[in-house]
């Protein structure tokens, strides 16, 4: 396999890739059920082979164990029969950050260092339409196979930045025409109090630490999430950060939300 | 170590702990940094020894090495070098459900199998006043150790039910005057737009799966919450389950909610 390519897996990532770039797929490999004695495994086989088609690529159909090998996934990953590799997305950096003149809605994560809580944050960008995410290129976690995993898809449906300076870089929205909302458990209004400008920018601490001291001061307004008690004093950061996104998307300048009506699929899946 | 104590471990679960059933902590295993070099160090010592003082107990302080020895845990775990063992908690049946005669919101969930999902709906459960998590004592994650790390302390102020059937005890609950929520992505109205009744219980499904059928059929209402697309249809079920608890307590009958003023503690912690 070219080391190059990105690997996703699992029915939820392959759809967002084919909803947004089927272009860029190269090398398809599916799990072959079309002589398989369950009804489940047949129609399952056949919605992925229609699912890739416009890919243009020619579908490898292989038994189990060749699915393993050529893919590298083993039966603890949850690919669901289906991989492909893909040319990776392109992430941008500072010099990057004039793509957002338009955008809307911005989270930037203040070193979030646990894969599991981006691909969170990822998946929850995606499903609520943000625009970009903005990462560390330093202090935070990487956007690796177990953060995109997680993210379930939702990592296609972002432009991914990855900055060195965060103060830099929210100066720069500022000049773009952005207001500035950092999350923080002592923030003067709640998020549901709050009326978001039409380009906001959310601002997530580290876990545990909150904003560092001059990212905080970068800010325009602290928001915080109403609740806690001695002992529970925060929510986990990516739970923190969607019902922050929630908060703002879920009433005008930037909602409510219209829905999206979810395709019929073969069967219910994990 | 007595098998059938509980071990609590890292700052948030201890002081969990501390706020609601010191009488409750056996034994008290701290990292002596007494003498350490490092004020940091000198300063976490003071605080666990003042913030276990009402237990009674007589901590041991110890070194590093023996602190992993007592108790059984590794340099990977957070413990922050304080760790009680505690009498368990009670967790309740479908026989004690009538202790949820004056609870006022409950959390009930439908084979959510992930112990960091799990954990994660504890934590913002204690976080947002859930009064009681109720799970399936047999297709559902087991309130672990990580389940419990993941809650860090919120575990500590909901009432846990573990029953055999879901659907009997969501019909008992209505004969205590409540109102079934399920969380659905094809429910007929949002979180947003639901008046939820004084006494509600907010049901949702596995990951990935939703709701069962029959689960479906009992509840009162399907609520969703609005965004997603092609490739992003759902949130993670943990991310989802506290949306829906903050839409619940964020006006009335349910909020707003009170804020917790956090206390200062020596530094600001993972």
């Amino acid at each position: 396999m070219n080391k190059a390519l990105e690997r996703v897996y699992g029915s939820h990532p392959v759809r967002a890739i084919m909803a947004t770039r089927a272009s860029d797929v190269r090398q398809v490999v599916i799990l072959d059920g079309r002589t398989s004695k369950t009804h489940r495994s047949r129609r399952w086989t056949e919605y992925y082979l229609d699912l890739v088609r416009p890919t243009g690529v020619d579908p490898k159909l292989v038994t189990w164990q060749e699915f393993h090998r050529l893919t590298g996934l083993d039966a603890n990953e949850k690919h669901q029969g289906i991989c492909l590799f893909v040319e990776p997305r392109p992430t941008y950096d500072e010099g990057g950050l004039d793509r957002l003149a338009e955008a809307r809605l911005v989270v930037a994560l203040d070193q979030i260092t646990n894969p599991q809580n981006l691909g969170t944050i990822l998946r929850s960008s995606g499903f609520f339409g943000v625009d970009a995410v903005i990462l560390l290129r330093d202090r935070a976690a990487d956007i690796s196979p177990e953060a995109l995993r997680v993210a379930s898809g939702g990592a296609e449906f972002v432009e991914i930045f990855r900055v060195t300076n965060l103060v830099r870089t929210l100066k720069a929205l500022k000049d773009l025409g952005f207001w500035i909302y950092g999350l923080d458990e002592r923030g003067s209004s709640t998020a549901g109090d709050t009326e978001f400008h039409p380009k906001a920018v959310l601002v997530v601490g580290a876990e545990g630490e909150g904003l560092r001291r001059l990212t905080k001061e970068t800010c325009d307004f602290l928001v915080r999430i109403p609740g806690g008690r001695q002992g529970v004093e925060s929510l986990n950061a990516a739970v923190a950060t969607s019902i922050a996104i929630a908060e703002v998307k879920r009433r005008p300048p930037h909602g409510p939300l219209g829905d999206y009506k979810p395709v019929e699929r073969p069967i219910e899946e994990e």
